[in-house]
């Protein structure tokens, strides 16, 4: 399953029991966090999410509401005996605020942790399953949107042609790679008689905080789901643009100008106590829209 | 009102909804918060704390779980638009830690922020309401507890009687202040014929994280209420030697010892899911304990 599971929506200030920004993307069991808020631990814990299948951390800028959770959980990770690396990817200086905390509190880590600093757009991430790619959005500090591509399925293969042509077991990952089989012969099975196309790869993009801009097109381009931040409802486009947000009307264009399929919406600010209008609003442009509500689980 | 509420209770990592140290102090409407950990900004709101009115913040040593909530508390105080000074006490490099994040995000702060460094034991604040003084625990890094005196209250006028003296209402606030008041012909009005002993100021004493430790007897000595950690019960005393922790017992023990009139205890493990035997092994050496359960506001 590729999903991404909300567990903060608010933005600046906790209000209204949200809480600042924090999502899990899951790919086949893996969980990637990105951003993690003031009580982003005390989240994972409500919402049953496996810490001990957190590799990497994607961390988008050092606004306080979208990473101070961050060091709270570095440290119970070390508490709690967390096995793995651990991965974080975060703007500069992010390791010397880290570092320095553990320091002071004489704090040996019993895991291995590394802190990359982006500085450009780039691939963060490379497996077998998913590739990760920031870039960067139009905010009043250094920041980083994600893209999360899950890989092409390999290739489905017919076990039944495969048999028939009597190709070795141990070939099969091989077909479902593309390769063609040469028989001993000499004579060649070409991969298409034994094999069908697979699953063709989502795509997830996490916007970050930004205000409008077109620039971010070519990174949601034709993506299964966005996240795209709404602080303000549409009334509020001027202050949006003072203090480098977006409105919901902004959001739901740049989803409809990227030929996106689904939009979640979010980062809400403190001073709207009901969300109603936020949906309602963004729909009007783009009508698959939902809240990025806390403790909801979206399908890519 | 001279009052304790405590927001956290648990120590290290969150578990069982119980949050890390925080503790609300409340003397006539000022609020002194003890310890910040993660999520102290949420539990000021869910326990209805008025922010407004903390002006002092006294951090006792920098493991997370007693100060990683602090800067996303300051960070909201200037979001909303926070008016009055505020003062943080705390060990170095308390300041380097907040300033760098406050640095990073750009960050302006709308009030006056003054981070004091504790180095030894002092008076941290000696106004005309409360004293507070720091001293060292024995903790695994350098650490303080804080005493809170309430300042004697003034004199009790006897209105009734100055009036019958004729002495003038200017004077009175004088007069509560002990001083005798002489009579335009010379003749002195003795001031305890117009006033009464006021009421004793109370004391309360957080104990920070220690090991069991004598040496903190001093400042404990007949206080109305001290507040101690019990990270374990008592059978796991050689681990609390170990980490620089208490059991139960012993801080019943250092409670007794030093005369106080009732104990809070705090702190524990994440490893009990609950709390009852804490409390039944306290209280087999010092009745009168209280387990420091969040939410609840204990009058000194």
């Amino acid at each position: 399953m590729f999903a991404v599971t909300i567990l903060g929506n608010n933005s600046a200030v906790p209000a209204f029991n949200r809480h600042p920004t924090s999502q899990v993307v899951t790919l086949d069991g893996n969980n990637y966090l990105v951003d993690c808020g003031e009580g982003t631990q005390i989240q994972l814990i409500n919402y049953k999410i496996r810490r001990s299948k957190i590799s990497h951390i994607f961390i988008s800028h050092l606004h306080g509401d979208h990473y101070f959770g961050l060091i709270g959980l570095l440290n119970s990770f070390g508490l709690l005996s967390h096995q793995q690396e651990l991965h974080v990817f975060g703007p500069a200086p992010l390791k010397e605020i880290i570092e320095l905390q553990l320091k002071v509190a004489d704090t040996k880590l019993c895991y291995a942790l590394h802190i990359h600093h982006i500085t450009e757009a780039a691939t963060l991430l490379d497996n077998d399953k998913l590739r990760v790619k920031c870039f960067r959005t139009n905010h009043r500090i250094e920041c980083y949107g994600f893209s999360f591509e899950q890989k092409k399925h390999p290739r489905k293969l017919s076990l039944e042609k495969a048999k028939a042509f009597e190709i070795p077991a141990n070939f099969y990952d091989r077909l479902k790679n593309g390769e063609d089989y040469t028989k001993k012969d000499g004579s060649i099975i070409k991969n298409d008689l034994v094999t069908e196309t697979g699953e063709t790869g989502k795509k997830y993009v996490f916007c970050a905080d930004t205000k409008y801009d077109e620039s971010l097109l070519p990174h949601i381009k034709d993506a299964d789901m966005i996240y795209h931040e709404t602080t303000y409802l549409d009334n509020l486009r001027q202050r949006a643009e003072d203090r480098f947000h977006s409105t919901t009307k902004q959001a739901a264009e740049l989803a409809l100008k990227g030929g996106v399929k689904k939009l979640l919406i979010g980062h809400f600010s403190s001073k709207y106590n009901t969300l109603e209008e936020f949906e309602a609003e963004a729909r009007e442009v783009f009508p698959n829209t939902e809240l990025a509500l806390e403790g909801v689980c979206f399908e890519v």
